[in-house]
């Protein structure tokens, strides 16, 4: 099958304590789709400006993505920069140039209507909602949000809300949406708003799904050498519905194993500066980690012969 | 099999945003031996004062601990309140009264002395290593210390590090100790320096155990409540070391299970103060928690049938 994916397509200059890149692919669509080719084919709606190095992105579309949805505007392109802290779990926006992106206004071609697994990456509230109302019959939505909407644009969240399958966003702005530190309530309060599933990525610590019934918790891959973040959450989506949209009608087993998909292919982000890490891996490399976390969370139990040497 | 737990026994006053208990039971003695008793015997050393309510500690007798290492001294017991903030992610101390803990000289009975499985809690690594020193031939011994130790004993705890063979620590813990804010080198730094298998205990974000060639990670239990966090760390070493106590011999399979039984009686010392959700548990109740961790975090996989659309 095909995922849809609606989002920011940028360039990116990063500081790192070890080292940095200069206007480098970056963007949600990028970091998405970089992922998602590694198990589906996709179809990327997004806008760049004059100065766009358009023929980097020939990689993505030999990986079999679909960049007829991606308008060349006149003007700039969306323009990001920022540097980490030491440990990695700091970081400081430097410059923030929208350029061509300002005027964004998601047009989805008539080819990729039919789209039943669609990801709306992080813009405005308001333009997640009028992709929506351009694909016909989705079966899966999944949209992340940030800060900047949940406080600027909060009505209109909650409107998109009642039309989304999965919510999928950081551990802090769940919090922040439901007005709740404590997470399983907080993701409760977000169900009810429309999402039947909440995934909460936690960056080092993994990522959870919670449902109404069942929830399920995916590790952080264990690295001892990161090299840039920026990407990783929108990598683990790429991964998450790149999984989920080979299986058609998604079961909840399917689900678990998105999970740890999403969280190989955002621990492959993390691993080289923009999308340079998923220009080296194939296919058998994802399958190779998703087995390494098999590995490091898995375990036997008989459950009627162990323990009660007191009761 | 039996344990050997060293460590305090204390009175802890706890505030939390949305209660406060005074004086109760507490240290990591205490806590641990609460959640080891649920599955294995117990021996346990500490000092208390002249003011300490002994009866209440028929609890832990009755489920098999043998307190005959309990020596209750001139003056008062080890006293600590604190306060947790909004979150429960910041704890504030208010007062530490140390009592007759400031001249604690572990003594181990002639009858603990072949114990096979130590758990040094949380005191002067000096007075860990004077431990080991008493006992004849562990097979297991856990250590556990924290920042106050590192900064101001790291030479005694390097010392110590040589004999233990399993360090249960914080990831700020980890940091600290091993200079290294990356947790995958830190562990390997620590493992350097003598033990075989690190755990990392990371709260609401479950624990991690590093060894030379594996790892495995345990999600947290997910609570939509919490009442007091205090002693769950110890709490998670009592539920560990209780299980492989049953093992004899524990195997890597056996070390697995141990980390998802620390995490269940973590999980279940934090739903009340002191130890009181420990008197109303059974064995039964921790098993069931065990089956929950397993449908958190089972995935199935073939691992030859599955994406590769593109490659």
């Amino acid at each position: 099958m095909t995922v849809l994916v609606v989002g920011s397509i940028a360039l990116d200059s990063v500081e790192t304590p070890h080292a940095r890149a200069e206007r480098v692919l970056g963007g949600s669509a990028v970091f998405f789709s970089g992922a998602a080719t590694l198990l589906s084919n996709v179809q990327v709606v997004g806008v760049v400006g004059q100065d766009y190095p358009m023929a980097e992105l020939d990689f993505l579309r030999e990986r079999g993505a679909d960049l007829s949805g991606v308008e060349q505007a006149d003007g700039s392109s969306f323009f990001w920069a920022g540097r980490y802290g030491d440990d990695f779990n700091t970081r400081e926006t430097l410059d923030t140039r929208l350029g061509v992106f300002a005027d964004f206004k998601p047009r989805i071609p008539e080819q990729f209507r039919d789209a039943k697994f669609v990801f709306l990456g992080n813009i405005a509230p308001e333009l997640q909602s009028d992709v929506l109302q351009q694909v016909r019959a989705p079966s899966v939505v999944v949209c992340d949000t940030m800060n900047y909407w949940i406080e600027g644009s909060g009505e209109a969240l909650l409107h998109l809300l009642e039309r989304v399958d999965i919510l999928m966003v950081n551990d802090s702005e769940a919090k922040l949406l439901a007005g709740d530190p404590n997470l399983v309530r907080a993701s409760r309060w977000i169900r009810e708003q429309g999402p039947s599933i909440v995934v909460i990525k936690k960056g080092e610590h993994g990522a959870a799904l919670f449902a109404e019934d069942w929830s399920f918790f995916a590790p952080g891959y264990p690295l001892d050498a990161i090299v840039d973040p920026t990407g990783a959450g929108d990598a683990f989506a790429g991964g998450f519905l790149g999984y989920l949209a080979e299986t058609i009608n998604p079961t909840r087993a399917d689900y678990r194993r998105a999970m740890i998909y999403g969280s190989v292919t955002g621990s492959f982000a993390v691993e080289s500066f923009s999308i340079d890490r998923f220009k080296e891996i194939t296919t058998d490399d994802v399958l190779e980690r998703v087995a390494e976390f098999k590995e490091m969370t898995a375990f036997e139990h008989e459950f009627d012969t162990v323990g009660s040497t007191n009761d």
